[in-house]
C-alpha cells in the first residue's frame, strides 16, 4: 500500500450519502478500475465516505501520500451537498473560487443569459487546478497534484476518462486470465494452493458461481508477466484434468 | 466519525481483490446498508481493501474503534486467497484453529466422509468467536466484540442478516422521503439550500437523472425525526410549485 517505482497504484474516494444509504448502487469503481487496469495502475484502495468536509479532506490527505493517484468521484455539481471542490482547495491550502478557464467554457456552454448561480458554482474549485474537460455536459473536473476530481454520474464520468489518457503514467500493464470449472472450492483448495506457492509473482483469485443452473468456480489469474501467467495457467488446468472436473472455459 | 450514545453507526470492510481489479460488481453494500437503516443503524464508511493480512489488520483495527459495528465480506472461504479468519484472529490476539460448534454443523452439512480438508477450514476460526449461522450453504460467519465477519457471496450473505437482527442494538430508524422533478440542479441550487439551512437536522440530498428519456432530480430528505422531513418536504414541494416545476413524484 506504499507508493513504488516499480508498482504504480491508486485509490478511489466516493464522496456520496447516496451510496452510503444504500439508495444508490454505485458503479463507478467497475468503470475506474478497468479503465486504470488498461493504463498499468493497479487500484489498491477503495473509500466509500459521507458529504462532508471533515471527511474528504482527513480521507483524501491520508490517501494521496499512500497512493501514485487518487480519483475522488462525486461532490462537484451546483447543489449545498457538492463540496467537493471546496474542501479539497482548503486541504491543499489553495484559494477557492472562479476558475477562469471553467468559468469560460461553461459560460459558453450554457450562454450568457442561462449561465445563472448555481451553474457558476460549478466554475468554481482551487483556481489554479488543471481542468479535466467534460464534452458531455461542460462542466469540467479538475486535478491538483495527484488528485484527480471527478463528476459521480456515472455517464458524464465515462465520457472523461479517456481524455485523461495522456495524463495517467501507468507502470506495466496488469494482465489477467480466467479459467471457469464445474467444481466447488472446497475441491481444489489444496492444489490451487499448491500452484500460487509455486507462482509468487502471479495473483490467482478463486470466485465461486451459481449461474445457468450450474455451481462452479472461476480462477483469476492477474500478473504483470505473460509467461508466469501462461505457466500458472497450464498447471491449474493440468490439476482440473487430472481430478477429471469439466473446464467451462 | 466517531461512536457516540444517541447515534448508532457502522463500516464495512469489502476484502476483496477481485472488486478491486473490476472483475466483480460489489453489490453487497447496498443489501447490508439497507438491511443497517431498518435497524437504525447509520453505515458511514465502506472501505474496499486486497486481501492481504496487512491491509486486513491495519483497517479493521482502526475502524473497529471509530464505529459501533464494523461489518467484513468476502475472504472466509476454502481457498489460499481466505485469510479473512485466520487476520482477525492475529488482529484479537486469539487463537486460530478448528471452532467446536463450526466443525460440528460443517460436518453434519457435508457428512463425514466429504468432509475434506477444503470444507475443514471453513471451521478455522478465531476459536472463541460466536458464530454467525448459514442456513444456504452451512459455512458460518463469526463475530469477535464489534466485528462480523460475513461471506462474499451475496445471496449467502442475504441469507445471514436475518439472524443477526438480534445481535445490532440500533439507534432510531432512519427515515426518508423522496421528491423527483423535471429540472436540472442548477436551477434549484438556492431555493434547496435555503431550506438545508432551515432544517439542520435533516439531511438532504440532491441527485440528477436521466430516465425514460427525462432529466430530472431526486431530492432525498433523511431524518431520524418524521415531523422534521414532513416540513423539509413541504417547504421543497412549494418552492418546486413556485418556480412551476413538474413533479413527477
Amino acid at each position: 500500500m506504499n507508493k513504488t517505482k516499480e508498482k504504480v497504484n491508486a485509490a478511489i474516494v466516493i464522496i456520496g450519502n447516496e451510496i452510503l444509504s444504500g439508495r444508490t448502487q454505485d458503479v463507478n469503481v467497475v468503470t475506474i478500475s478497468k479503465w486504470l487496469n488498461e493504463l498499468g495502475v493497479k487500484l489498491e484502495e477503495v473509500r466509500v465516505i459521507p458529504d462532508t468536509e471533515d471527511s474528504i479532506i482527513k480521507t483524501v490527505s491520508e490517501l494521496k501520500n499512500f497512493f501514485n493517484y487518487v480519483f475522488t468521484t462525486g461532490g462537484i455539481g451546483p447543489t449545498h451537498d457538492d463540496i467537493t471542490s471546496k474542501s479539497i482547495a482548503k486541504l491543499f491550502k489553495m484559494s477557492y473560487g472562479y476558475h477562469k478557464e471553467a468559468y469560460k467554457i461553461l459560460e459558453k456552454y450554457y450562454g450568457k443569459d442561462k449561465f445563472n448561480t448555481g451553474r457558476k458554482k460549478m466554475a468554481k474549485m482551487p483556481i489554479k487546478a488543471l481542468l479535466i474537460l467534460n464534452s458531455s455536459s461542460g462542466a469540467p473536473g479538475f486535478i491538483v497534484e495527484n488528485v484527480y476530481c471527478l463528476p459521480g454520474v456515472p455517464s458524464i464520468l465515462k465520457s472523461m476518462l479517456g481524455g485523461l489518457n495522456n495524463q495517467i503514467k501507468g507502470g506495466k500493464k496488469i494482465l489477467s486470465k480466467t479459467i471457469s470449472a464445474e467444481t466447488v472450492e472446497s475441491e481444489i483448495a489444496k492444489s490451487l494452493e499448491k500452484v500460487q506457492n509455486k507462482f509468487k509473482r502471479v495473483e490467482i483469485g478463486s470466485y465461486p458461481f451459481f449461474r445457468y443452473g450450474k455451481i462452479g468456480v472461476s480462477f483469476v489469474i492477474r500478473s504483470t508477466e505473460k509467461k508466469q501467467i501462461d505457466d500458472c495457467h497450464k498447471q491449474i488446468v493440468s490439476f482440473l484434468k487430472k481430478k477429471e472436473i469439466f473446464i467451462i472455459g
